[in-house]
């Protein structure tokens, strides 16, 4: 392939969850025949309705498909859709390219590469931030790891989806550019979550104090977007906070295995899983500020109330 | 006072760190007749070059100006400041207004809001955000407690020093929301550093991967301006570690007085204190990175080298 485009190339499409619909929707749109699969069907329905065609299994999709996009849900799944009984590795290919927009493990990334090359195909690890929202609009932030030749090939694609499309580096960069980004929102998430705790308790009218807060030193998209929603009482998701669970353990482990210590990561994560013990898994990352009031064994949750 | 004006109205002006020196100079500026006082009579010297006027004591800076204000180092400087033999509540006083700048104990506000209406005087607590840099360009976020009027009577004189000026509530309140600040900013520091910590670990380009990091979800103002300069091995201060550890102390003392645990904060304020006991206590905040170095076992200083 020196390009791709719709008259030539055919697109296979894994894993049609809140991501992958609006991300597969825009490569309908802009023409290409596109070959799509998911565990549950039914959740492909939409995209089928738009004209994708479907196929009973990941090796089917890449039987059929030039270049290959992938985001599911955990690491396991991605090693399943890839290297399981009916994965995409399970017949001969060659000349494929494999793209892996799941957030997931640097080293899967690196076994998909390395599996890729040894059948003459070629891998990218692609993962996104942005959310749902910015699937829709095509606005993502992708994090790119691979080939830079193969980047370069595929970079008008993933402008279908993102604006900001960074290449990172060798395979699994994009995975590691991902985790700094997640390492970082969990420092920023405590930090905002702290502090409307204390906001509450002190007496101070939430939107008084982000006139000071949130315009200086402490300022942050995160404390913008959805320090009003946590005043508000708003727990629905941008991000699930059992995604989010599962984006720490992964950089811990990570972490771990390069010999570094994560103390505020660690903390943040043994919080996030109080959240999910609370029974807070699908509700948004905000959710965060429950899990923070139930370790203060305060009665009240949420802000709703003030 | 209705007003305060050059020509009607002296002030007073005590602590001339780094932060006081800038201040005080917006006032001579102004055309203001000002009277300094600081422990260390020599940190005067550009004030007084200036034309401004020297004092003794606090208590000799309040009985020649009608509104003082006071920006020094720890909670116990205050208190010796408005308190102490030599205070400014020293000798009966009337119809003047005192502003205290320091970031110190909501209480503090609370104790010489109530000792200034006992004796015809008024008081606000103001602390400021916006470093050093903020005060020189007269552009620091200032969050203010008292009463509103006193508020309305002296924010042209703030004016002077800071673009984003706002009324927080009753005494004490201004203090609140600094420390609503600093709640934040300490999240927000371990969160960037952390991520440089792995970044660099990865094997990634921390410039590429800011292309990613720093204008999505985890974007913050303190992870584009003082990541850059971790990354170059610049620790000097914008805002001193030592600072800083005062600033979560009281926080902290507040959280528990409110009976609320801030576990995140808790983390960080340890952190930096390690930073404290490797020596680094006047270099600026960034320099978290070499306490969690530290904390790793990594025997690699800074990202100089990188």
């Amino acid at each position: 392939m020196d390009q791709i485009n719709p008259e030539h190339n055919s697109i296979g499409w894994i894993g049609t969850g809140i991501m992958g619909v609006p991300m597969c929707g825009h490569l309908i749109r802009a023409g290409y025949r596109v070959f799509v699969f998911n565990r549950t069907k039914e959740k492909a329905g939409e995209l089928l309705n738009k004209g994708a065609n479907w196929c009973d299994s990941p090796v089917e999709v890449a039987r059929r498909s030039d270049v290959v996009f992938t985001i599911v849900g955990y690491p396991d799944d991605v090693r399943e859709v890839y290297f399981g009984k009916e994965g995409v590795f399970a017949e001969p290919v060659s000349d494929r390219i494999f793209v892996d927009m799941t957030t997931t493990e640097p080293a899967i990334a690196g076994e998909i590469y390395e599996k890729a090359l040894a059948c003459d195909c070629f891998s990218l690890d692609a993962p996104v931030s942005g959310g749902d929202v910015g699937a829709v609009k095509g606005e993502l932030s992708i994090m790119v790891g691979g080939d830079k030749e193969i980047f370069d090939l595929v970079k008008p694609l993933l402008g279908l989806f993102g604006k900001n499309i960074v290449y990172q580096g060798k395979a699994g960069c994009g995975q590691h550019a991902k985790m700094c980004n997640q390492i970082t929102v969990a420092g920023v998430m405590i930090g905002i979550c702290e502090n409307l705790i204390y906001c509450k308790r002190a007496g101070l009218d939430f939107h008084t104090m982000l006139r000071s807060v949130g315009s200086g030193a402490a300022s942050s998209w995160l404390l913008d977007n959805l320090g009003p929603r946590i005043m508000e009482g708003d727990y629905n998701p941008g991000f699930f906070v059992e995604h989010f669970i599962k984006d720490m353990e992964i950089a811990l482990d990570e972490s771990r295995r390069m010999g570094i210590d994560l103390p505020g990561l660690e903390l943040v994560k043994s919080l996030y899983e109080r959240a999910s013990a609370l029974g807070h898994g699908r509700l948004g990352t905000q959710a965060l500020l429950l899990a923070l009031e139930d370790f203060c064994g305060d009665e009240k949750r949420g802000y709703k109330e003030v």
